[in-house]
């Protein structure tokens, strides 16, 4: 990530006072609040949000709230999408959900949402009803969202228009507000701040195909996975349905046994599925999506007056290039 | 419940609208949100709000969002606490957990939590600010509550003030903060906002109270409840708490033999139990308890100018006197 360094140190302050802030008791309440906002999370979001109004000439300290608001609420949806999975690992580290219990996970990613819009109510009274009304849309996009990738795990027959309309709301919802939220806060135009949100839409589409890629073609050491969980559970990603897609006769053949396979090793299922997706092409087309996305951003960003735009092409740039 | 009946029309329409108004897609979110607002409940937050706001001169269109909201938002808490529970029934119908499934329980609980500050957004702005406070205090207490219930299931010595504040958290809060906001969207001085909130936090607390008795000396045609439920579960209500307090010699080993007891039948442990809180006299105790706080709404009450108080009084009053 190339959040300029000021912004992102600034967010981490501003997590951590968070947490500091927090009641000792219940201790079963606010407790895993803070084991995962300390998880160590990209904080990219918030970053964005902050970047953006930055950029648009507005003044950070007014949106500080939101921007704690919108990681406050993506790690909500965290805590209980690991439910949702039965995820052992986060991070590298224990899901609240296994390291406590339903229960508390429950619980406490409930009271995470509350505490998300108890920081957005400390909005600037003149921003308050638009950004409240902006953030309300985004985070039920990301509840359909999930419910959508949920259904499509049990349905045989999904698209790639089907998943990338999932995506664009499960993940690219948030990225959208959180840049829209900033445009808002910097008083930037109506048409500026609907710009600002297709940028952070694009750069949301882009982060979660990156996601998907680093998921087969990443390192673990850097990415902090099992390369090739994805293929183990059968997810059905961008890759695997355009794979889907493009296969013929014996390659067809060859997904359509690997898919679903609980017989053959996890190793070898990985191993085989990457080779499919070596002799379909499928990283670089993934590959000219993602691009298609980072034009998206730039085109919209182009019209914007701020001398300052080259900062965040370039960090739409290293979420192209991103190893982790 | 004696609210005036324009009231509770009122609100079942609005709740009946709210209802129509949800989209159909993803059909395992939006379901059972409708299952569970058309279950049948009281309505008796949003109608307290409703009839706050009225009594105290306000207009009752622009105190119909946050009502809706608080509705919804204690909808919320139960399809999350019938998980927590693992409750098969609730209102005599199957619970969404039970209904559905867990993930559906979780998802759906979340997207109405924020379907209820979507509503809540929609108070008039003038009032907005001062009403996503008042609103987000209480959900917290909610949540809080929620978990030293939790906790007080596991721990052997609970005080009745560990109890009372419990249920003040968990079930108070939420009347408080709606008659609160009530008097808050019609305009009324902080002072009568303030004692508007204990009228409420005392109909809370006698809600509850009058819940646990219902438990054991109500019909269950008329409660559409086990009777004894609690006591068969060894929850620590009011009334067991009260009687582990006062029993002696041969009644505090019959007490101590009775809880945690599965070798007992339900049917036996529950008559014993019932015959212990006669000789001890737990159900005049809490019928003290209950016009105590009964008087302190009545004083809270005392010094509003408002010609329609007795709307309010009179319906402080079935809350003692109802039977379901």
């Amino acid at each position: 990530m190339n959040i300029p360094v000021l912004i992102e140190e600034k967010v981490k302050k501003e997590i951590n006072d968070f947490c500091k802030s927090l009641p000792k008791e219940p201790q079963e309440l606010y407790e895993p609040m803070r084991y995962m906002l300390l998880l160590g999370g990209k904080n990219l979001r918030p970053s964005l949000l902050l970047l953006t109004c930055k950029m648009l000439g507005g003044k950070i300290n007014d949106a500080v709230p939101p921007a704690i608001a919108i990681e406050l609420f993506h790690n909500f949806t965290l805590i209980h999408d690991d439910v949702t999975d039965n995820s052992p690992l986060r991070r590298g580290k224990p899901t609240v959900y296994k390291k406590w219990n339903l229960n508390v996970a429950l619980l406490s990613g409930d009271a995470l949402l509350i505490k998300s819009y108890q920081e957005l109510s400390k909005t600037p009274a003149k921003y308050l009803a638009q950004i409240f009304q902006l953030f309300n849309e985004a985070a039920l996009k990301v509840c359909e969202g999930q419910q959508f990738d949920m259904n499509y795990e049990k349905q045989i027959k999904v698209t790639i228009d089907d998943y990338l309309k999932m995506i664009s709301m499960k993940t690219a919802a948030l990225f959208s507000a959180s840049m829209g939220m900033g445009a808002i806060l910097a008083g930037a135009s109506k048409s500026d701040c609907n710009k600002m949100k297709i940028v952070g839409e694009s750069l949301g589409m882009l982060f979660q195909l990156k996601d998907d890629m680093l998921d087969v073609f990443g390192e673990s050491a850097q990415t902090g996975k099992q390369i090739g969980g994805d293929i183990i559970q059968d997810k059905k990603t961008f890759l695997l349905l355009k794979a889907f897609e493009l296969a013929k006769g014996k390659t067809k053949a060859e997904i359509t046994l690997l898919i679903g396979n609980t017989e053959i090793s996890p190793a070898e299922k990985v191993q085989r599925v990457k080779k499919i997706y070596e002799v379909l092409g499928v990283e670089e087309i993934a590959n000219k999506q993602m691009e298609m996305y980072y034009a998206k951003a730039k085109k919209s960003l182009a019209s914007i007056k701020t001398p300052e735009k080259d900062i965040l092409l370039a960090l739409t740039g290293t979420l192209l290039e991103r190893k982790k």
